[in-house]
């Protein structure tokens, strides 16, 4: 026996087959063109394979040098641009095989021993999903940072806080803010959340029913960092829950982003005019030579729809497959990385977006002044002097219809015409009809007091570190 | 002021409203057709703030003493079906206040005091999905042992290992159904995760912005069990992310439900004939009179679309919505409740479905016996002794096209033939040609030899208790 | 032979099974509590099938006579409420027969013949869709109506047309309407492509092969309606085409609901103040009592959110099942069912909301004044005058700049300070830089010049009788 | 003024910016990595567009001629690879148009006249998909002709039908691939729908509003093959219908494709083994020497999921967008694009397949034979002499049961058994339990008798051409 029957892949799959596999099937089936991202995390997992091989004695000592002379040949290749990816090779794994085998010999072709690409792939993508997420997590961080530090200078600044978009109550520009703060605390939490249950090595599942071979497996997951193994050889061929539970990960993310990115345009909109950008990060128009726009912050936001495509996706991929192993799941990869990409461009680029955000109080003051955003604060008023609160929010519903009808606010009709709505409105009822009188009373725990918000500025500083 | 202002409602919804709700829109925003399920929530969390406000002083002892008489006629008017829901009442929330009201009158008014029913509702959704979920989990736990307690008679059953469902490798029966007890296990600890991040008290956001009474939420959150509150009370009323990851998490356990439905209905197929289900868990035709259909997994699979379908309903709902509380969110409900009753309904019965599952141990043999399933063990025979694993795998694509051209199995091609392909094949390969051997041999942890099998089973029973 | 083998259904399925189903099954898998809302077509079905049986003479008159009288019967129970449901039968369509043969005797049990319930609810499912969508293609009228009569006042009023919601250029308020007139128009040519597919006969598949009576299926399609007959019966009973091609016309009629909606909850917040709706379209609130929220149109396009999830569930539900008819299928109904009645209620309140749209028009004049909305006429006035276009642009952006710093409109620059950008700008600018000159001079066809408004609005008017 | 300002982008957007775009928004909001592919579809419509321009009279006849000069020249760069597409140029229109200037001076500013970016992405993607569609659909008829030949071989072979995968009744192949050729055509036409409402001219629109030059619309559409154009401005730029509907049919499409590639991967496992493939259509396994997989069926399959991924993604985008064109949009390009790719290639490769599948009539025949396919036939043998049918299914249960018992087919037990059961069942019961005979016997219209099978394949053949 001689020669590298990968090298005769063009001719025939192996001895079994009669003919090539056809020209349009090998276009179709190859995933060469995207899988080639894994080669770090193929090699990885080789080498750990490898290793533990020799340790057992399962192959010699020998043969591991070459493969790990080998391996160190083809990284540098690959680094230096030079390494050949070949299509008739098929994916990531053949191609770094056949190479090694081209420059190593028969320790190339023992490296497969006791493995299948089955357990190969699963072992590849974990160990790139799980180093994608090490550079999710601190973006996630970041991101949280930027709002943080915003909000830290606007605990004061007083904008209207809405629901239904209609102006509710005064709120701070800080504690606005501070909420996307939680929503991305909790984004951080579910992704570590997914990787630990992501963290589990398959290897050694080989094609799906283990193997013969008294393969260390604990040993190979300590030397790749996993937490432990895939218990369950079948399971660990098949599972791409890892892929779906990481594609939520990034469609509730994406959400808050969407969220986000919707209010920024808001925002920057000459009717609200709350915020500006920074130039470089608008563009403008190729007609209209007055336009600057927030072109970052909707681009994300219609990326939350690839995102949550992509998860659609990868569901629609696993629904209804037996087990164990099937060539649909070739098609979890290309939806997992652009993910990733997507994720992560759109996290960096918003944090250093919000980070340049400049604020306009004043504009935020004014609009809180329209939309009657005390009359909670009356109805209090009333309620603490003792009036049942549903009786206080009738009466407080009075009291803004005839201040709308004369087109002031609240705050400016006269105590007279006020008390005339309840005899118990006396002159002290004045601070509360304030915008700053009713932010600083909101002094609940979480409430938008400026107190209050400092004190989530303080916890998520330490939180953050 | 006298009355009750939410028994005109009807005519108007505040005194700063001229005309009454168009019906259409009555009927198209109202909730109280679908969210009086919550009703035992929304009575918990307005028990619990109503002692705290007492507590606070806030209330009287004498309002409390009546809101938990009304509360009490209340549950006990639901429980008899006798209490009266009122479509002009919009909400669970609306039509329990008004009815406690008419009960108890001013106290009745008094308990909405420092309370909005933007924090009050996504106090309910969390307290009745946190009991949700809290049933769910056991029968998650049911699924599991079940499977389990199935495995433990089969570790010596063999039946075919698919890979692209062609014949791959003999395994266990056991093994197979242990790979859904890993799935069935990973899901138990998602919807764990759910939980700890859904259990925190929204309550003393009020609308949006907290209130300016002096609640002490963090009493409210030990009275109703949760870990702590939401620490920001804009985030409180606008986050729905708990409805997302639980969708995320059903929509995942309901991709798991649909492989073994997908398997089942196989295996019951004529074509397979591996297994039997009784016939409680069957249905004929309306036309032909042989049918025993399994109706139960086929029904199984198709509400994996459904559950899927409710995930994107969420995602689609909150993508790109500025905060706080938008009436878009009333569209959370119906998905969520669907969600956890399809969960809930298809965990049992599958449950209670795979205990009754009859199992064909020769048909299952008989099906490993056709495709060649030991072909690996002949490479790994040879790589043994010394082969590389390349070379070996050739040989025997070589010796598998020969036996298929005689129609028989690897192990009933004679030893000579055999040796035609590679001098180093010997009397002792027979076992390793067996489905048995094969079994035998795979021995590595997680792999399919009986005795591996044997050990995940007990390691699920401590495990599942 | 004697008795009713419906009646014995809670015993056995049929003789061939040895107990009942699991009672857990029998909630499981019932549709009764859904699918009766098909009892007209099923009925409608029957009779049509039953009147060909008889001129075929596959039944006698008699059996006929029978058939339409215990059908006539179980009319008026169910039209008059007295009808009972079993979940033991079921379906619509065993509770139907059952009532039927109960009723009449043996020409009930005769009504089977040559029929099964694969073809026979895929027959129901049409022609119940079919009626809806017959209702649904005059409320897309209305919709479309609605909205031209709103434009037909407004040709002249001015409001800013953004992109990327920043001011653009000044549009009228009905030009602005009428795009989404175009749409919905859309939505109702892709709902009568839907309806032209789908209105096709199923029955006479039988349960997939079709079957040994000689049957005169054109006949019972002429009978019902249909334009045709399924030519394949294999595809007769396993095709869902028309519930996946009627739920992605839904969406896209959703999606164009929800940006309509997001429009009029912006331009009902008190940043924009473009519009005002009656108060028979707004609810307030249980804690702020100034509050006029948009419910309707956030509701709206929340169930845009509802009715994408449906789809996803179908296309879920349908990918990957193997022919022919599978238990799954039975999934299609619920969320087809509730597609149909989303879109509905939706346009029937949204067409009704629209009309009573208050109009704001000086807040919009005094919006489209903020934001250098002409700057694209100055740059094709410069253009006209020979200037290349990218070099007319370059000049109007100093210019815009400089009223920028200055905090001025471009028509409030003086002359002579415009002329400092070109020398060739004269005074005949002026009516370029005012919102009514660029909006008199879109004179192009589908522009925004009231001229082309009031030429589109005309042309609708015709289109829709 | 004189330079290009194009070439200045990279200092800043326009006069109005005093920064420089950043380097991550450059890379973010960049579409000329993906648009570029829209290159012939942007110089057709530019040239249509300058030919129009130069027919008003709005630019000269030189400039025309040098526009015309300038783009062959792009054409035979971009042909020959030698065009220089550049990142800080954003998209593949202001590389166009830059180059174009670089070339021709003035003529290429004047280019953009009455134009803007916003109409004229709207047309080159109508343009390009078009083109795509007119490309799809005869691969479409590709897919129905395969089929149909091969059905053309097999109106005589038996197989089992099946409902729940459960041996239902016998079909003939011919007619069970046939239903797959009624779902293509059925998607053929849905496709031209698409198309119909795709081919209409958005430009002339410009940015939003039209534009005050005397375009002549009607004339661009004349030349670029539209049947109309755009009748509101605002609709042109901000539609794209055109994107959900094409993924709403490709989506249906793949749904279609995933059946069928089910049904192939199960025919070719060993339990079925109703068919096989050419080795070019299979693959091999790494590990395991006797593997042949049907991995395109099986990477059809997994395909459906990304592209029912697209639709969500395309749906999500546009869901609660404010008109006119927001950012946002920009994301419609690269679903759209995988979309076409995939649906394309998967059609190409699942024809080619399907024509080579070789058929094992053996195998079918004999799985017919299992599963007492002809117990319908009884029944209705028993109905045609007068039992009513409900009773002949009741009789044909209990003498499936009895045979099933002893293990043998209907047609196996002796006719005073069968007699048992009821005395009308007669000597000529027995060509009604043969596979054959009960093929034969469904000569209703669209059922599976041979003849019908003819037919079918008959009035596809004049159908498709």
């Amino acid at each position: 026996m001689s020669g590298n029957q990968l090298d005769k892949k063009s001719q025939a799959w192996s001895a079994l087959f009669s003919e090539p596999m056809s020209e349009l099937v090998k276009r179709y089936t190859a995933s060469v063109g995207f899988d080639q991202r894994l080669w770090r995390a193929d090699i990885d997992g080789s080498l750990a394979h490898a290793r533990m091989l020799a340790a057992q004695a399962i192959i010699g000592a020998q043969d591991l040098a070459d493969i790990e002379r080998g391996m160190a040949q083809i990284v540098s290749e690959i680094e230096a641009g030079t390494f050949e990816w070949k299509l008739e090779l098929e994916d990531v794994h053949l191609n770094i095989e056949a190479r090694l085998t081209q420059l190593v010999g028969d320790a190339g072709k023992r490296l497969h021993t006791g493995r299948s690409r089955n357990d190969q792939v699963a072992t590849d993508v974990r160990l790139w999903l799980r180093g994608e997420i090490d550079r999710i997590a601190p973006l996630l961080g970041d991101m949280q940072r930027a709002m943080v530090e915003l909000a830290a200078q606007h605990a004061d600044t007083v904008m209207p806080g809405f629901t239904h978009l209609q102006v509710a109550q005064p709120v701070s520009f800080a504690h606005h803010l501070l909420a996307y703060v939680e929503m991305f605390a909790r984004d951080a939490e579910r992704l570590a959340d997914v990787r630990k249950r992501l963290n589990r090595l398959p290897l050694g599942a080989a094609a799906l029913a283990g193997t013969s071979y008294p393969l260390d497996r604990h040993a190979v997951a300590r030397t790749l960092g996993f937490d432990g193994i895939c218990e369950n050889s079948l399971d660990a061929v098949s599972d791409r829950d890892f892929a779906l539970e990481f594609a939520s990960f990034a469609s509730i993310t994406m959400v808050h982003v969407s969220r986000l990115a919707e209010e920024i345009v808001l925002w920057m909109s000459q009717n609200f005019g709350f915020i500006d950008l920074a130039d470089r990060y608008c563009t403008g128009s190729s007609i209209m030579p007055q336009k600057r726009n927030p072109d970052v912050a909707e681009l994300a936001r219609g990326k939350s729809g690839r995102v949550v495509g992509h998860l659609m996706a990868l569901i629609t991929l696993m629904k209804g497959q037996p087990l164990t192993y099937n060539k649909d799941n070739q098609e979890d990869k290309e939806p997992l990385f652009d993910t990733v990409d997507t994720v992560s461009d759109t996290l960096r680029i918003m944090a250093e977006m919000v980070a340049g955000i400049v604020v306009k109080p004043e504009a935020m003051e004014r609009a809180a002044l329209r939309g009657y955003a005390t009359a909670t604060d009356l109805a209090d008023y009333l309620a603490k002097k003792g009036l049942p609160f549903r009786d206080a929010h009738e009466i407080v519903a009075h009291a803004v219809k005839r201040a709308m009808q004369q087109g002031v606010d609240l705050a400016a009709l006269p105590l007279a015409e006020l008390q005339a709505f309840h005899p118990k409105i006396e002159a002290d009822v004045l601070p509360c009809l304030s915008l700053r009188g009713s932010l600083e009373a909101r002094r609940v725990a979480g409430g938008t007091a400026p107190e209050q918000v400092r004190a989530q500025v303080a916890r998520h500083r330490v939180r953050l570190g």
